[in-house]
């Protein structure tokens, strides 16, 4: 293994191989103002209430069909940014590198990622890489922590959901699981699902600005799937919500995946979707917007929450039945982000 | 192995296992409005410019001598924040574990977190955390990414060093790398040298009110050591550095390890010593600042900045020769921070 080509401690070192990756890696794809200072922080501009959020990303593998660990990296941290409210204007970007990884590998990554920032408009604005030894790690593991302004007609609250709100999702569910599961397990029966990774963010601001207050909550159905995050809006708020199963969009492909694998899509990770609680009245408008303006064309509403069943979810099966969908209790599928 | 002690695979899977874990460890802990909200982010108040910067921490062992990862993780970052001139106020937490972890360790660290936190005066307002297979990580990797305001009297910029300035630091150099290190390597000779891990927010932020923009640039001695940031400030400004041998502040204990292992302590790695430059008429008064007020009994002028030998860093020894004082080309150390 040469040092041109891969990665060695001594590029963890803090000394001139460090400087040497940073300059001709990090710097030169995120050039802006504030990470030209090459300091060890940034100073930036920001005005009102401050909305931030962390995540590192384990995913394995790292580059899968529909996006890399790079992409998701900026998308999820971004998309976390947006449910709070936020719109997500800077990223910190910090790597954990394995000794070993082609360099090659660094700068396809770091190249998703910025062009992942460029679609979401956040900027890179300070960093660090770290270096551990083979074995110790997996190839790179990547934190962001993304920083941005609340929207001025945001009131995102778990208090603010109330029976009679409707449940909106954007986008079909279970694509992102299932693609990496079908990578992971060498299952090329699956070969054309794609992970759903998008930047959320650009929908979200839209949606405040034209209906502000009524959107009540904001959640992204990462880990967990969807089923995760409705059971936790439930329990917290100690509502009901009840959805319709055939209301709720799923592509046919990942569908069958699902069905031959014995896996309810519900739990399956997404890294596109998320959940809107909203007013009723504002319910098929917010749809509308998602799907004319924002090629969501398989939004739609999802059931409600209720009085009745509180702390619960309830699925209305297609076949006319009701089940409780439970919160899952350990994996589905490890390092799914 | 138990469950119900380490750290599994589970525990990283956004299920029932992901939220006891957080609930029980991570909420219990750090519980304030921000994090209570139990949101993926956290919405909070700023005024002004603001400062961001982030660190993965990946030192091994995770508890040494006069510290541990945790407590490491929240001194780095609050630190890199102070040497951009920001007060530090929030910091966002992210967790890479390895499956098997005993939960008491992580308690431990959770613990130090908690009080390294309390010492800076900062809130823990956001978090992460994600499990990753036994022999895919190690232990624990921490990530933090500091948020403040710039202080308003900051004027901390590479281009305000000019010949004439003094470099001002705060304490003995070497200790953090070489207890390490003694400890690694199973050193037992050595077992009173202590890491010199330490909040240096609190020292910056009274320096700054006091003198104001005669405090040319902050950096903290971490990864490289002195060395390495004498290097940066002198190769990136194209200015010479004069550094009197004598002046520097080494322990005996720690000098006696450095000499018996032919390492030079200047290129090891402190967190807790930063190094300042400031205007000639301040400096004698920002030592006795930190030696009065805030106990850096070490504290001194250690050289000063030059028209001669641009680019250069040149150490006056105590024998009366000058020597140059190069960057480091690779690892002294790995896996340090």
């Amino acid at each position: 293994m040469k040092n041109k080509d891969h990665i060695t401690i001594a590029h963890g070192s803090g000394g001139v191989l460090s400087r040497e990756l940073l300059d001709e890696y990090v710097f030169a794809a995120f050039s802006n103002p504030y990470i030209d200072q090459k300091h060890d922080g940034a100073v930036v501009p920001v005005d009102g209430q401050l909305v931030i959020s962390t995540d590192s990303f384990v995913i394995d593998p790292i580059f899968f069909k529909g996006g890399d660990i790079g992409e998701l990296s900026v998308n999820g941290t971004v998309n976390d940014v947006a449910m709070c409210g936020g719109i997500p204007a800077y990223l910190s970007l910090s790597f954990i590198i394995e000794e070993g990884l082609a360099l090659a590998d660094l700068k396809k990554i770091i190249c998703s990622i910025r062009k992942a920032a460029e679609r979401a408009g956040v900027q890179i604005v300070t960093g660090d890489t770290k270096v551990v030894e083979k074995g110790k790690g997996d190839k790179i593991f990547i934190n962001t922590t993304g920083v941005g302004t609340l929207h001025l007609k945001a009131d995102i609250r778990l208090q603010r959901v109330r029976p009679g709100d409707r449940i909106v999702i954007n986008a079909p569910v279970a694509a992102h699981g299932m693609a990496i599961m079908s990578q992971r397990e060498g299952l090329t029966f699956e070969s054309d699902i794609v992970s759903d990774t998008q930047n959320l963010n650009k929908m979200v601001e839209v949606m405040l600005d034209r209906f502000g207050e009524e959107i009540h909550l904001l959640r992204d159905a990462t880990r967990g799937g969807l089923a995760g995050v409705l059971n936790e809006v439930a329990e917290d708020r100690n509502i009901g919500i009840h959805i319709n199963e055939e209301a709720v969009p799923i592509d046919s492909q990942v569908a069958a995946a699902c069905e031959l694998l014995g896996i309810d899509p519900l739990y399956v990770a997404n890294e596109g979707v998320f959940m809107a609680v909203v007013s009723e009245s504002v319910a098929k408008e917010v749809v509308e917007l998602l799907r004319k303006e924002f090629h969501q064309t398989e939004s739609g509403v999802i059931g409600e929450c209720t009085e009745s069943h509180t702390g619960k979810v309830v699925l209305n099966s297609h076949l006319g039945g009701k089940r409780f969908i439970y919160p899952q209790i350990g994996e589905q599928l490890p390092r799914i982000c």
